[in-house]
């Protein structure tokens, strides 16, 4: 490992190798030459051991000193780091959803702009899960109560009031047990404002106080989050499959390059519209036409939703510019490196940044002002048909590597592939072949990259691993851009690693929908962006209502391989509170207070369900996730055993 | 300096160092010992540039690495740490506001429970801030009205509606200048989870627009501070002058001592009470009585409305414990050091936490359920007389160390006295004074102890050179704190440091309410906790109407000698927006960002009038005060002459 960090090829993916090689000595530097330069990072960070957050500090636990000077112990600090992390998550996703919910308001409101309702069942779905009345009344009106509820979700002030969006998709024995550990949110910007102060110098010590207020404000990030998934299908349509194709091979030298990064859909659907509407100018200006392409999560959500074709996700962010060949980047919020823009200045590439709180020094700012949606997104697309006249051939080598996807898989999507299978009741294909033992269960794979593993390494690891052993695969977030960019998301990835009962049950499934279908159902289903998470999740509701029992009997396991972000701590800790195992491929800043390792790993599972399994070595992970599967599903074995040996019992004793 | 960092008497209050000396070598560890532990402290984390907010770090800036990982300059880094200070800050106070306003609205919603509306002048003046009308309607509707805009400025969603709180507190030019800088906000909880967003990975990396939503954050600081101002009044009453006394002197060998620890007066006001109803029952126990003292804010708190004495201020509140006097240590929130418990084992003292969100481990928990205020403390208090029962006299040891405070100079208070002069225009008694030369200016003196600087050492210092120098001085939190132990506010003072002009402009007061007060008046006059800092900047509101022009021109600067706390990173920040200088004695995580330094100190002041002064040697402090206050009121004097010339030339015109 030591060797390996003296290596700035950190990636298995042959586009990205393709330029660290091109690029090596070029002076123009990457996150891959900037993590090297990094190295050895602070143990007391990285132990999460150092204390920063009153100015009589840092404070940082060494033999010497055992304690913070306030008195802070390990387990103080290492909590309220922890839980400050799960605020970042939970106040992005938030954010997220909420610009979202204030467009729908305008739409509500009868000024909709350039925006309307694509997905009318959708609406009518959120409403009546709220028991808002849909028959015969007018769709804004529908909308306005969807969209009220939704803006109390984030205001709520009311302690005796709780929160609508999360009793409503999940099982009730996961709202008692929210109930219980009295961890039931009321809203999430009180819920955010309270955890911040919580954390602040002085306030609380106690670390299972703050692990329990850390799971609270994750559970503030599930609403957050579902939120802004059944908002955005609502405004643009629930996704459905599609075939599209990953990787800087996407890239075209005759055309006008849009990447598209970012997260949030409000700003990435409208490009792409007045990209497609503006080909006539980008002819004028002497290319071929206009391609747009996707990077990180605004990449998941334009694949998903258009059929946008996948640049690259997050590590290698830097390097689709390196390629000379993107013309604009356009950004909107969270995980945009910040070094994107001096890349840029060292080629024709222009940088717009789109969102008052998230600009980059340096950078073409276009305040994008939704009332005025397609005018802004067509003054961005004309950036780019100008830059691309700056282009300068000479810079421009696009790595001819790319692969076919297949993705669209929201929980509607597959809920409608599985019903060709059995149209009665979808979901028990799934759990009939766990039942059977085809399938080993599912596991969903999230979150981001980290190079302190290799690029896309564990992500693909332990993703071949599962399919091997005849686990349902499903992914999102740059995990999903992993698998997409290196071609595990076709039919083709299906034959070549697929276990027999995997490829089984895919294949059945191909098998109804032929007609329906425009292409082979892939190896690992695409769910969206790191904000459907929820998606998948619903998913695990879905099982347990089937099976007619509490989540943490679920045969389903997650994984994020290559975690980085707060929003994957996040996520993470919401999928453990509702009951999941929960592997993390990146060691998180916990270890430095065994007290809080030891809830994460262990206290947690007692409580909840769900747990942590932190393992950086994906073979070792891979083995542990099947372990957690096989354990559920054994239970789940002996459960229907003892069912049936019941109804048995009851027939012998009628008889 | 180097050589004082050996030495853990850390502090010039006799009390404390009492107490250190004889704990010297016992193996009971304080906030002082801990502080040498601690040395050398990270110089990474001192400077600002080390950032965690990412897994894939944490990342140190060096030579090696002069970016983050994902490409965050050093600038970026730095101001994305300070916003998290200002929303530490910010979230603390507008809990402590939050939590005040809910218990209103019970009052309002007829469930006061042992709660009651203390002072209906205030609710009037309150609600008459903001429109609602008082003649002939019932309190309760009154109040009705003021709880129902305290909840929308939490709450508040709709971005075209900004702070009530704010508007109708600060000048017209103050307003203009939040709107026209785009830092007017809309309410509190919103920006608090605006903001957490706006630090995540890959958000924002400008600088500027990170500095700039920290002064909104801070702004919203204010308003929480300004709602907790106003209803604890109306809860509990307007503080009026109050003699008292401060140090730990003030411990009574023969009475159960029940030192109250935190900030919120919800709960002390109510341990106060059950004291002095259950003197009999500690009769019973043997003690002669029950005696409540202070620490910390609370301390200001029940010293300011019901002239509680102060027991010690936060560097030394382990210390107070060591005393082996203390009975009970009951605290609520912020800046309770969980120390403190640690310290407790080593004598019979029990620590009872009371608020959900803030526990020490192995404390004595209380749930303070406001419903059930007197009950609960009642509870307390009975702990405390069991806990006497156990007190161990060989272990007493109290320093005979304790001063006359004469306290209690809210604002509206402090208008009463000045009224006496002059009772048509109060606080023209001040601007006359100031115009005339015989005050220098204004300066307040805020924040906490911070062990990098000698405990009190920087507070005193500097007070007694601006004082000598005639400036008039106001203090609040663990600063009044310092003066008050210290002997600082009582009338001798003034004998012994007032130079002449603060001396007579004093004694004229003293003259004009010589039948009026109890006492004579201090040389530095009590405001109140740090939460009423916004007591202090209404005054400097009501000079900058009274010479009617925009606060950056009023003589008025404030001090932060030994800031310590998020909080007094944020209550600078919104200081420096509405105009003033701030002097912080503690180097703040900045200097890292040369940008982001130059922006406290230099562009601050081009913008909004105000700036920082970063200073930790208090001669240099006081005369860099002096200087910040000579140079306005010789602008004052220019802006004077200006307008009587041109009022003269007007004259000459006319005839």
């Amino acid at each position: 490992m030591a060797e390996k960090k003296k290596d700035r090829n950190r990636t298995i993916d042959p586009a990205a190798l393709e330029v660290l090689a091109r690029t090596e000595g070029s002076g123009i530097e990457s996150a891959y030459d900037r993590y090297l330069n990094m190295q050895p990072q602070c143990q007391y960070g990285n132990t999460g051991i150092c204390c920063t957050i009153c100015i009589q500090g840092p404070c940082r636990i060494t033999k010497k000193a055992s304690k913070g000077i306030c008195g802070a112990a390990p387990y103080t600090i290492v909590a309220r780091n922890l839980l400050r992390h799960v605020l970042g998550g939970t106040a992005c996703h938030s954010d997220h959803g909420f610009h979202i919910t204030m467009v729908m308001k305008e739409i509500a409101d009868g000024h909709p702009g350039d925006y309307s309702i694509t997905d009318s069942a959708k609406l009518k779905m959120v409403a009546e899960r709220f028991g808002f009345p849909t028959e015969g009344r007018p769709e804004q009106d529908v909308l306005k109560d969807v969209v009220n509820l939704a803006m109390e979700e984030f205001s709520r002030l009311d302690k005796k009031v709780y929160s609508a969006w999360l009793e409503k998709t999940i099982v009730p024995e996961r709202l008692e047990k929210a109930m219980e550990c009295n961890i039931m949110p009321n809203s999430i910007h009180k819920t955010i404002a309270e955890s911040m102060a919580q954390t602040h110098m002085g306030m609380d010590a106690d670390p299972v106080n703050l692990v329990f207020q850390s799971l609270k404000t994750a559970l503030c990030d599930y609403i957050g989050m579902h939120i802004a998934t059944d908002l955005s299908d609502i405004l643009f349509g629930t996704p459905t499959p599609v075939v599209s194709e990953a990787n800087m091979g996407v890239l075209e030298e005759k055309m006008v390059n849009i990447a598209l990064h970012g997260h949030n859909p409000i700003l990435s659907e409208m490009v792409v519209k007045a990209a497609r509407d503006m080909k006539d100018e980008a002819i004028a200006a002497g290319a071929e036409g206009i391609k747009c392409m996707g990077i990180c999560c605004t990449g998941n959500e334009v694949l998903m939703r258009q059929g946008v074709p996948v640049l690259t996700n997050f590590a290698s962010q830097e390097l689709a510019i390196m390629t000379g060949a993107v013309d604009v980047m356009v950004v909107d919020v969270q995980c945009i490196m910040p070094g994107i823009q001096t890349v840029a200045e060292c080629f024709h590439t222009k940088i717009i940044t789109t969102i008052p709180n998230a600009k980059i020094p340096s950078s073409y700012y276009v305040d994008f002002d939704e009332t005025r949606a397609q005018e802004k997104a067509r003054e961005i697309v004309g950036i780019a048909i100008d830059a691309y006249k700056q282009r300068d051939a000479s810079k421009v080598s696009i790595p001819q590597v790319k692969h076919k996807v297949v993705a669209g898989f929201s929980l509607e999507a597959l809920t409608d592939i599985l019903a060709a299978v059995n149209p009665d009741n979808p979901i028990k294909v799934i759990t009939d072949a766990i039942d059977s033992g085809e399938l080993a269960g599912v596991c969903l794979f999230a979150g981001c990259n980290n190079l302190k593993v290799i690029h896309d390494g564990s992500h693909t690891a332990i993703a071949k691993e599962l399919a091997k052993n005849n686990v349902l695969l499903v992914a999102t977030g740059c995990a999903a851009g992993s698998y997409a960019k290196l071609g595990l998301m076709n039919g083709d990835a299906v034959e070549e690693y697929a276990g027999e009962g995997l490829k089984a049950f895919i294949n059945r499934l191909n098998e109804a929908n032929k007609d329906k279908l425009q292409d082979k159902l892939p190896l690992i289903f695409h769910m969206g962006s790191c904000v459907d998470n929820t998606r998948a999740y619903d998913l695990v509701t879905a099982l347990a209502q089937e099976w007619q029992m509490d989540t943490p009997k679920v045969p389903f396991v997650a994984s994020a391989p290559e975690a980085m972000s707060e929003k994957a701590v996040s996520i993470g800790s919401w999928v453990v509170t509702l009951g999941m195992p929960v592997h993390v491929g990146v060691m998180p800043p916990i270890p430095g207070s065994p007290l809080v390792d030891g809830i994460a790993l262990q206290i947690a599972q007692d409580v909840y369900g769900g747990y942590f399994i932190w393992e950086e070595d994906p073979a070792e992970a891979a083995k542990k996730l099947l372990g957690a599967l096989q354990e559920r599903t054994w239970k789940l074995k002996v459960h229907k055993m003892a069912q049936e040996q019941y109804e048995t019992d009851a027939i012998s004793k009628t008889w």
